[in-house]
């Protein structure tokens, strides 16, 4: 294991901390949002754009990267960050959530696999994520069948397979295989998949020991088990023995339970390892998430919700194309620090969208994102100044006004 | 007039010149490449990438930017400089070429303008250029009356509209409102449509005067005259009596005969006035124009062919998206130095460009406008250094081999 972990203060009287993270690509200052770079590359962004509105770590999709380019030619661009030019941490999801999701089905025997309106699956991928559709996908014991959603080609994911694809991609954090049940599954079917995770988690780890030489790559297990109290504690027991070295919680919440699952899952969890929240990412979601003990998050909302005009300021979100906004000569939010609030206007915004003009993605990404880190930022930083209730107090009070 | 302009070395025996222009947003090193920014933004970059890769001066498109979002918006924002978040020296055309090639025909009477495969018109302009299809507009003395190609709406530019709205843009240099015929418009055309261009100089500059109290604003005459000696020295001894900050050399020649067309221009415009070759931007016309005298070329070639995976190399152009550069860890050019080849590799933009990714975009037009103004840089150079005929033998013999 080749992750230090190193809590620095714990929220009193709960399950949350403040900790940096120590990777082979540099520290990160946890609780941390993930920049989600799909395709080895954060939409709209250069890596110097992403690294200086304050992103840490950047997660790529394994089903995205194995379609495309291929994870050999990864493998010999000589890793992730070196492909793509990010000199950060990085991770790589396991790849099962998008092969369920966006891989089209075939064969004799299907399971649906319906991603639903849980909290979790909205999030979604950053490209092609078709969240509230169903999709179908071959599942079983030995792994997930699938076809591409670019060419229709017939494809298998197994532990093992993804772990070999994962290594070749080479990011400092990847995650064990697993299934990632619909909320509207059944409680046997739940219980059914998440055995069969279990088993995917001992073999994912068994294949990581054996391509792991050089102990440069982490594994961090995923704890599942839908919206079952029972099956999130039997799931996080079960992970925990295992010698992850890490945590992700995966799968299928309904949003007004889903901090309380978190937190069935994290007080079994090891303190000493960090617990990754998958797929989560609205303002409201961090709070909840980082007092129930959560680390890490990644989601693609605040880059996707960008490029389609929608931006987040301390009083909510507003939606650039707003007709309101086509003679506003100030800034998306007056005092942000960031690159487009410091040297662009809501007007001239409104007009690269009008105009289908390509800064236009640029702009309003570098916003999402340096509002959402600077969040995450801090309310880390209420947690080391003893003030995090009454920060999430006046921040959820202003943004959801 | 507030542009200053001194010539550094001349050209033995040739019409071309060194020199330094400077205006009231910083200096600019002749001869010089305007890189077109169509509707206050030049695609896939923020300013400071056009900056960090060596251009000097902006061009924006007057059509454009009055049509959307309006010159009054720009005027209100305090200028294209500041609208934009563009510290350095800025143009404007005329309107006119746009309203001719891209308005749409209505009214009783219509003057068919072909655009057709002259050499100026291939750049054509940033968005929705039609440089080879036929469109049709309303001239009259007064003016040119076409329907918004965004909306159908009817609009009418004369030479006091247009300069009306380049002032309310407010670009360090602008251009006299004229006609830019097509190349297959007969000598008796060409003739009406010059006397036509010579009475809309006059009323331009007579607009700007009133309008220029502040003198931080200068205007830039029009020569037209097709490919017609006669008439293009007429317009040239026309035009360089009129109190005018520079020339532009405008409308259609052949590619065989530009050069000697431009060289006509050029002996009879006046040494101590900067010169604008409009529209042009192949590596070659570089070479021609600015031994003829040009000391500024503007088009769109080099980003709209880069957003296409079209490159400039030193040994010609390439195209990204062929499959030989799937696994070419190389970059772009090797030695080149620019942030694209400093950084990524072949394989690595192919991946983008296949991903249909925005930075596919952003990357390619860092490395084609960096070499383009490296070239036209490099020429200067060689014309300080007493070197040009070398320089132009070695580099066309080796991008056109």
């Amino acid at each position: 294991m080749s992750l230090k972990f190193k809590i620095e203060k714990k929220l009193e009287g709960k399950l949350g901390r403040a900790g940096v993270l120590e990777t082979p690509h540099g520290k990160i200052k946890t609780p941390a949002f993930v920049t989600v770079g799909t395709k080895a590359t954060v939409k709209a962004l250069t890596p110097e754009q992403v690294r200086d509105l304050g992103s840490q770590v950047v997660l790529s999709n394994t089903y995205h990267l194995y379609l495309q380019p291929g994870d050999g030619i990864l493998k010999k661009a000589g890793g992730l960050n070196k492909f793509m030019n990010w000199e950060g941490p990085t991770m790589t999801d396991s790849g099962g959530f998008q092969a369920f999701s966006l891989g089209a089905a075939f064969g004799d025997h299907v399971s649906k696999i319906a991603s639903g309106e849980s909290s979790v699956s909205r999030c979604g991928v950053e490209n092609g994520g078709t969240d509230s559709s169903c999709s179908l996908a071959k599942i079983d014991e030995d792994g997930v069948t699938f076809s591409s959603h670019i060419d229709g080609s017939k494809h298998k994911f197994t532990p093992e397979k993804s772990i070999q694809i994962q290594h070749n991609i080479g990011a400092d954090m990847i995650f064990a295989f697993d299934e990632c049940t619909s909320p509207q599954a059944s409680y046997e079917y739940q219980k059914e998949a998440l055995d069969r995770t279990h088993r995917w988690a001992k073999r994912s780890l068994d294949e990581h020991k054996k391509l792991n030489k050089e102990n440069k790559i982490s594994l961090l297990g995923i704890v599942q088990g839908g919206r079952h109290e029972d099956l999130r504690k039997e799931s996080a027991e079960f992970i925990s023995k295992l010698d992850f070295d890490g945590f992700g919680i995966g799968g299928s919440f309904n949003k007004d339970d889903m901090y309380t699952a978190v937190g069935w899952v994290n007080e079994i969890l090891p303190e000493n390892k960090p617990r990754h929240l998958l797929g989560i990412g609205e303002p409201v979601d961090f709070f909840g998430g980082i007092e129930n003990g959560v680390d890490l998050f990644d989601c693609v909302a605040p880059t996707r919700m960008a490029r389609n005009g929608g931006l987040h300021t301390t009083d909510g979100k507003i939606n650039i194309s707003n007709a309101k906004f086509k003679e506003d000569f100030n800034p998306i939010e007056k005092g942000c620090g960031c690159y487009t609030c410091q040297n662009y206007t809501k007007a001239y915004l409104s007009h690269l969208f009008r105009a289908k003009e390509m800064e236009a993605g640029t702009l309003a990404t570098i916003h999402n994102l340096y509002f959402i880190n600077k969040l995450v930022a801090d309310i880390r930083q209420s947690i080391l100044d003893d003030n995090f209730e009454d920060y999430k107090k006046e921040f959820l009070g202003r943004y959801y006004n």
